[in-house]
């Protein structure tokens, strides 16, 4: 027996011609409705999540490269591998975050997939966002607030707009050269959108009934927003603090808010809950999904989703996306692993 | 601005025809003269290794799915991901370790390469063992003893050859269908090679210079080898302990030995360093490579290396192999990562 055990490579290429192919509504609600599932089937007995680590340094800007394991049992094992550089876009004409994705087989090791997960991190961070959004904003239509245009707002809008109607879009940005292509940038969700001065983010939290704050806020550099009354009812979805120090919040808002981490242990570290004590933190995004009901007369409140990114997120992500290529006969499949026909000798020629 | 980042792919065919391109020995003599340039340049305080962590399961039989980090500074993030299970060669025909590396660019996250380390882990796991016993071992001509077979023994004996006159190999396993096939694998090695009952583990430590345990001994089910009086200098390479409660070598070998840790703080956890107290730990082996004369003394002693696998021995393979294959035009480069035309839409086309 010498089975071929290629890998499964999905390149650029390839993930776009998943979207076109499946179509991008489709795409992500899809990726919400697995996400949904996955989130109410969750169980920490099942599933192991390694906390996020990795390298950083300061070349001299700010740059990581981390990693993002989990494994949920009789599954794949997947790890997401993350650079966060927020000089990209301005120095280098590159996004921020550059991600790929790899799952490997539990009986036998074997490196099965490596996909990009640069567009599949911004798909499931909206994914996320549009689930906490479902369970705790005001039924609408609503008026969305986004604070931050780049490439995470044009995700943090299409999920919104998959869950919840959209009468009004309020958008800022501090550079104005971003801002000035957002509107253009998401036409295709069918909303209107007002791209406003980035002084309106002093007083946003009163102005909308969901706001999305999705910067790349340097360190220490926060609150993005101001701290004015938020307007009764208001649901966040803080998604740019992911870093120690990094936060978008005002810790007053949090300090009144009913907050819902992705993952508690993560985001007492580097999100937003690193503001408010560990008691004063509310169940997670699992938790919540999974438990709607109990939870629906949060909607009158204020409410925030922390969120810092979750592996399992990655997880439901890659198995979709493979899933989608596999069913179209996407992307290639490449010999990569040194399998030797004796397997006692390493340097017998590759099966 | 949009400079093409394509991923150089290096699969298993990439990897034989480097092989075949270079030599198997002018590959291994490079690998150890990188590594021991490496050992003599490390300092912890530019080179960041964590430590290897991953997921344990048991389907019944164990296996791993582990991933070894390092980042140099001013040099590539290096991540190695390696599969352990046991139970391949019998079961799959396949290898019991599956590797793939990979190697990011800090000045912008983007995945440079992605390479089979299947055989380099072989290969670096010899080049480390070549390092100790050019290091610790008596002059020679020696007599080497190997207990375990499997494709680690190849780059084992191989690696040794290079540093070392061998007069003669006493080789053995548990498994005679495995023991039959060594001597022609290591033909190559032009060194004379007996293959012995595996009974003969017990007296070994007394019959040879230099031994080298590489088995996949069950947890607690070690040591592999009997306790007796070693040879006087024996130098002892133990490879195969890698998880908590394999052990190969008996305590009493340890215990009069001069101990060397690739890592001490991985050692006690998964390496012969179990059986020890950490006062009773020597000097890590850069700091024997890198202060040799000072050691020279020890060849005469009974010494021991203590492998369980450096991430910095796979940092600098992957890049041996990157620079190999980039120099004689091997492997594919693949537009891996979606960077999207415009770095503030992830649904732009990709460059």
């Amino acid at each position: 027996m010498t089975t071929p055990l290629d890998t499964l490579v999905l390149g650029a290429a390839d993930v776009a011609e998943v979207v076109r192919t499946v179509g991008r509504n489709e795409l992500l609600d899809l990726l919400i409705e697995r996400l949904r599932t996955r989130c109410v089937e969750h169980s920490a007995g099942t599933t192991e999540v390694r906390a996020r680590d990795g390298f950083r340094y300061d070349k001299p800007d700010l740059g990581l490269v981390e990693w993002m394991p989990t494994h949920e049992a009789g599954g794949p094992v997947v790890v997401k591998m993350v650079g966060y550089h927020p000089g990209n876009p301005v120095q280098r004409d590159l996004p921020s975050v550059i991600a790929t994705s790899s799952m490997w087989d539990t009986d036998n090791g074997h490196l099965m997939a490596l996909a990009d997960a640069t567009l599949l991190t911004a798909l499931r961070t909206g994914a996320a966002s549009a689930l906490a959004t479902e369970a705790l904003a005001i039924d609408g239509p609503i008026t969305l607030g986004i604070v931050g245009l780049g490439a995470q707002a044009v995700t943090q809008l299409h999920a919104i707009s998959r869950v919840r109607p959209i009468d009004r879009v309020i958008a800022l940005d501090t550079a104005a050269d971003v801002a000035a292509t957002f509107a253009e940038r998401v036409t295709f969700c069918g909303v209107p959108v007002e791209v406003v001065d980035s002084s309106a983010a002093d007083s946003i939290a009163a102005e909308v009934d969901v706001l999305c704050t999705c910067t790349s806020v340097d360190i220490d550099a926060g609150p993005v927003i101001g701290d004015v009354a938020p307007r009764p009812g208001l649901h966040v979805n803080a998604v740019g603090a992911d870093f120690p120090g990094k936060l978008e919040l005002p810790g007053a808002l949090l300090a009144d808010a009913f907050v819902v981490p992705d993952i508690t242990d993560q985001c007492v570290l580097e999100g937003e809950c690193q503001q408010i004590p560990r008691t004063s933190i509310g169940p997670e995004l699992a938790d919540i999904v999974r438990n709607q009901p109990e939870h629906r007369s949060r909607r009158n409140d204020v409410t925030v989703f922390d969120s810092t990114g979750w592996a399992v997120e990655d997880d439901v992500a890659l198995r979709l996306l493979v899933e989608l290529a596999e069913t179209s006969g996407i992307g290639r499949r490449i010999p990569i692993e040194y399998l030797s026909t004796d397997p006692y000798d390493p340097y017998a020629p590759p099966r």
